[in-house]
C-alpha cells in the first residue's frame, strides 16, 4: 500500500485516514523489530536538502535511513545554496537523476512545492514554514503509546504554528478531539483551521481553537507546546515574550488537565519559557518518546513511499 | 584493465584512447544494470576534498560510491583547511593511510598535483582550475547516447575554461571534430591546444579555435556551453558579460546547427546569460541526461581504479 | 571483555592495564586483518559532535566504523550548536534515542562529563582540553610496532597538554618509564601528574617531570612532542614562541636520545617550530604510523565498547 495520495507528503493532507493509520501500525512494528527491515531499502540513497539546521530531524533521517540499509547525503544551505547559485527546480531535476528520495528543510514552504513539482522523485517535508507533518506521525506514535487507540483531547498551547499545523490536521484526520490555546495574533493559519474542520466532520474528531489556555487545557489527556520564537523570529523574541505570557506549560496549567495527562514538546525546549524544568522532567513528560519516535515513524515513511513493504 | 596510465586521474591525458573508449563502455553497463555493481567496492572508503562547494559532483561521488558498496566521506575547506591547518602534502599522506581513494576539488590544479605526488593511492580530479575531466567523460557518454559512435563536430561556445579544456582533449583523444568560438582573451590556454593538435593528429579528429560563433556553430551535432563567470570570478561579472556578448546559446545559434543537433552544459546553468531558457527546455537539450551521466562514468572510473572489474 | 570500567572513555583511567593491553593486542589483529571484522558492528550509528574541526579523528572514526559494517553522522558545532540551542544534556538525552555511541570533541572536557552523565550509550573521548585518550592508544599501538612489549623510556618534549596528559597516563598504566620536559609554567596538570605517579606504583612505570631537554631525552627510546599553540590558544603564539625556546625536536636532541630512537607527533606539524622538517622526514619518525594507527586502534575501542567480539 502507498502511504501518500501522490508521491509527495509536503503536509498531512497527503496522508488518508486509512494510510496514516497504516503508517503508525507500521512505525510500532519497526519499532518493535527493528532488524527486520534492515535491509528493506538497501541500495536507496537519500538527499537532504537543509536550509536552517537541525539536529533531531537529520540524525534521525540519517540513522533511519541507514538501518533500512541505505543512505543519505546531508547537503547543507552553504553547499546548495538553492535559489542563489541555482534555482530551486534545477536542484530537483538534478536530484530526480542520481538518488531516490528528496527529505528537504526549507523556510518557504513554497521551496518545497517547486522542488516537487519538478522533481520525479518523492519529496518529503522535514519541515516548512507551514506544516511540519514528520513530528505530527511521531507524536500520535507516542500518544498511542500512552492511550491505545483512544481518542483522547490533545490541547496544543502556544503559538498556531507549522508544529501545531500538522498535529491539528493528523489529530482530527484520525478522529482526535484537537484543541489549540494561543495568544491572540497567533492563531492556526485560518486556511488550516477550515481543512482541519472538514476534515473533523469526516472523522468524528473536533477542531477548538481559543485563547484561554486553562479553560482549554481541563481535562486534557495531552498538553503539548513548542518554542514561542521559532528559528528565523529572533528579532520578534522580546515582543513574543510579552503576548505568550500566560501560555506557559507548568505545574499549574498541568494540574487543570486529565490526571493521566501526558506532557509533549518537539524540542529543542527554551526551559523556563514555554515550558518549566520541573514539567519536563516529571513522570507526565514523554518528550524524549516524541524524539525517539521521529526514528521509527520515518522509518515507517520511508518503508512506505521507497520499498515494497 | 586499469583506465589510466599513472594510478591518477587528474587530466584527460591520464588516459589513453583504448582506456577511454573502455571507460565510456563500462559507464554505459552501469547506468544499464547498475545492481550487477552493487557490492563490486565494497568495504573501500573515499575522502572527498573540496576547497569549492559542488551539488552535482559531490552527490554523485558520494552517491555512485555508495552504490558500488564502498562510502565517501565528504570534507569541505572549512573542516580540513588545507594549505593553512595542515600543509596539502601532510594531507595526502595521512589519508593514504586510511582511505583508498582521494577525489579533490581545488583552486588551484597545483594543489591536486601536490596531493598526488604525496598521496601513493589514486587522486581524481574533480574539478581544478585547469580541467575538469569527469564531466567530459559523462558529456561523451551523453554524445554517444544521441549520436552512437559516431565522430560528429562538436562545439563549445563560450569560456575557454577548464570545462572546455577536458572536453576538447577527451574529444580528440576519441577522433571528435573539435571547435571552440569564444571571445578574443578567452580562448583555452596554448599548452591545451597544443596537446589536443597532437591527439588529434593521432586519431583523426581535429581541433579548431575561433572566435565567431555563427562560423563555428554551422552544422555541428553538438553546441556546449557553460557559465561566463565561473566561481572565483565573480569580480570580473561585468566586464565578462560585456566580452562574452554574442556567444550566448539561443535558437538563433542552435539553427545554424545541424537538424538533429543537441544542446549541453555541465550547469548550474545562468538562465539568459550563457543559455536562454527557451534552449534549455527545448527538445535539443540533454543538460539533465549530461547530468545523470556524471553518476554512471564516475562509477565506472572508479570501477576501473579500484575495483577488479 | 569489556575494555572500560563504565561505558565511558572519557579518560585513560577508563581503562584498566589489562583492557589497555587487550586493546593494543585487538588493535594490531584488525590491522592485520581488517576484513575479518567487516560486519562486526553491522547497523550500529555513531553520532561525532565536533566543537572543533578535525582531519585525523574525524576520517579515522567514520572510515573505521564504516569498515566494521556500521556508520557515522558527523555534527559539527554550526549544525548542534550544543549548549547554545540546546544544552548538551538535552542533545545527549535525544543521541541515546537514536545511534549506539557518541563520539565528541569538545573545547571543555566539562562538556563531555555532561554528555556521559546523560547519555546511557557510550561517549568517547575524541579530544577535550583535558585528555586526548584515543591518541594514547594509537600511540602505545606505534611504540610496539617499533619496540615490542619492551617496557622503553617515552620522553614527551613540549607543552604538558591534553595529549601529553594521556600519554602519560597511558604509559604509566602499562609499566613504561614516562619523561615529560616542558617550560615552567607548561607542566601536566597536578591532578594528572599525582594520577600518573599513583599508577606507577602499581605497574612498575615511572614519571619524571623536568624542565630540562637534553637531559630528558638522554637514552630515550621515543622523542614525542606536539604542536606549542593549540586550537583556541591563537592568542598566545607570540608567548608561547619564546616561552618554548630550546624545546624544539631537531637534530641536535634527537642525538641525545638513544641509537634506536623514534620520533612521534600527533599532527598537524608546525614544522620548523615544534619539530624540524628533517626530522620528520628521517628515518626515526613514525609519525604517518602514528596517524593511521588512530584508525585500527580505534576500530579495536568501537569493537570492544559495541561489539560482541
Amino acid at each position: 500500500m502507498n502511504a501518500l495520495s501522490g508521491k509527495d507528503l509536503l503536509s498531512i493532507l497527503d496522508l488518508t485516514p486509512e494510510s496514516a493509520g497504516d503508517l503508525l501500525d507500521l512505525a510500532d512494528q519497526v519499532k518493535g523489530t527493528p532488524r527486520a527491515f534492515s535491509t528493506a531499502l538497501s541500495g536507496k540513497v537519500m538527499a537532504m536538502i537543509f536550509e536552517k539546521p537541525s539536529l533531531r530531524t537529520r540524525v534521525t533521517f540519517e540513522s533511519g535511513m541507514f538501518s533500512l540499509g541505505g543512505m543519505a547525503i546531508y547537503l547543507s544551505q552553504d553547499q546548495v545554496r538553492m535559489g542563489d547559485r541555482e534555482p530551486d527546480y534545477d536542484v530537483a531535476r538534478n536530484l530526480t537523476r542520481w538518488v531516490q528520495i528528496i527529505v528537504a528543510r526549507t523556510y518557504s514552504h513554497q521551496t518545497l512545492l517547486d522542488l516537487a513539482q519538478e522533481a520525479t522523485i518523492p519529496v518529503i517535508n522535514a519541515l516548512s514554514d507551514w506544516e511540519h507533518p514528520c513530528q505530527a506521525l511521531a507524536d500520535f506514535q507516542t500518544i498511542r503509546e500512552s492511550f491505545g487507540k483512544s481518542k483522547v483531547t490533545v490541547t496544543f498551547v502556544g503559538d498556531g504554528n507549522n508544529v501545531c499545523h500538522s498535529l491539528l490536521l493528523l489529530g482530527v484526520m484520525l478522529g482526535y478531539r484537537m484543541r489549540v490555546a494561543c495568544p491572540k495574533g497567533y492563531e492556526p493559519r485560518h486556511e488550516i483551521v477550515r481543512q482541519a474542520q472538514s476534515l473533523a466532520e469526516a472523522s468524528g474528531g473536533s477542531v477548538t481553537i481559543g485563547h484561554d489556555p486553562c479553560a482549554l487545557a481541563k481535562d486534557s489527556q495531552v498538553l503539548y507546546t513548542d518554542v514561542w520564537t521559532s528559528m528565523g523570529q529572533e528579532k520578534e523574541h522580546e515582543k513574543r515574550l510579552r503576548d505568550f505570557q500566560g501560555f506557559q506549560l507548568n505545574r499549574e496549567l498541568l494540574a487543570l488537565a486529565a490526571p493521566e495527562a501526558r506532557v509533549m514538546h518537539c524540542l529543542p525546549a527554551h526551559r523556563g519559557e514555554e515550558i518549566t524544568d520541573d514539567i519536563i522532567e516529571s513522570e507526565a513528560s514523554v518528550l524524549y518518546d516524541q524524539a525517539e519516535n521521529r526514528l521509527h515513524s520515518q522509518k515507517a515513511l520511508l518503508l512506505r513511499v521507497l520499498g515494497e513493504v
